[in-house]
């Protein structure tokens, strides 16, 4: 698959791009670590919101045909309405119906929304909101900017 | 004070420059959040550790003469021995007092490394180890550029 480098300047632009999308009011951003740790982080400070948390998730292969994906670290929610959680990349979307199941198990009486930089249309979830689709495999930035010279 | 703008393209070459002093190996990187949440996420690709964690803390006023800081939304580190705790800016020190005196009282057998991009002399706590000083205000970029045209 191609590879296609996905630089600061571009996630910038994409995430001011996102906020025009947002209709919505939230009272805290969940970024899903790691992709969706320096989106969360940017739109806290956008959004002048200190109710910035993360998520862990594992995914391994299962003993039956599909993947799993194993959710931990669940920051306290109790006091919000409504979550925004965020993730570089909806792919397959296991990672982020996972991510709501668990949560919405947790706390019924949040209402979760989502928002992604990249979705693809053969996902088996939408984000509530996203700004484009991959056209092959994305090197973002901070996968890859630390190693170069 | 002088505001001075931290751009992108300076927090990678000061990240490449802290990755360059960090000469211990450590289990999971813990980013406090909101300040430390894209370092921890270009430093986990970068060792290419999933072990991505955050933690929060709010500053408020005391009764007494001190600001507190309380800590929350604490991750499981109990498989951990060595965690890398990373924040922008080491300023007063509080906050890092703080989290490393709730970190330690939860997790006596793990042993917490810091890291921070700047750091000012007259902090009650100095990382073990840190890119430079700053001369004013830092407006990160993460704080402003999605405000930007």
């Amino acid at each position: 698959m191609d590879k296609i480098y996905y630089p600061y300047e571009e996630f910038r632009s994409d995430l001011q791009n996102l906020t025009q999308k947002i209709d919505q009011n939230f009272n805290a951003i969940l970024g899903i670590s790691r992709g969706g740790l320096s989106i969360a982080h940017h739109l806290g400070e956008y959004y002048e919101m200190r109710e910035v948390y993360s998520i862990n998730t594992i995914g391994y292969e299962d003993t039956r045909k599909n993947d799993s994906v194993k959710v931990f670290n669940i920051p306290e929610l109790k006091n919000a309405k409504k979550v925004l959680i965020v993730d570089d990349i909806v792919d397959s979307g296991d990672t982020l119906v996972e991510v709501l199941t668990v949560l919405n198990e947790k706390y019924p009486n949040v209402t979760f929304i989502t928002a992604s930089l990249f979705y693809k249309k053969t996902a088996k979830i939408t984000p509530t909101w996203y700004v484009k689709e991959p056209k092959g495999w994305i090197d973002f930035f901070w996968s890859v900017d630390l190693r170069k010279k």
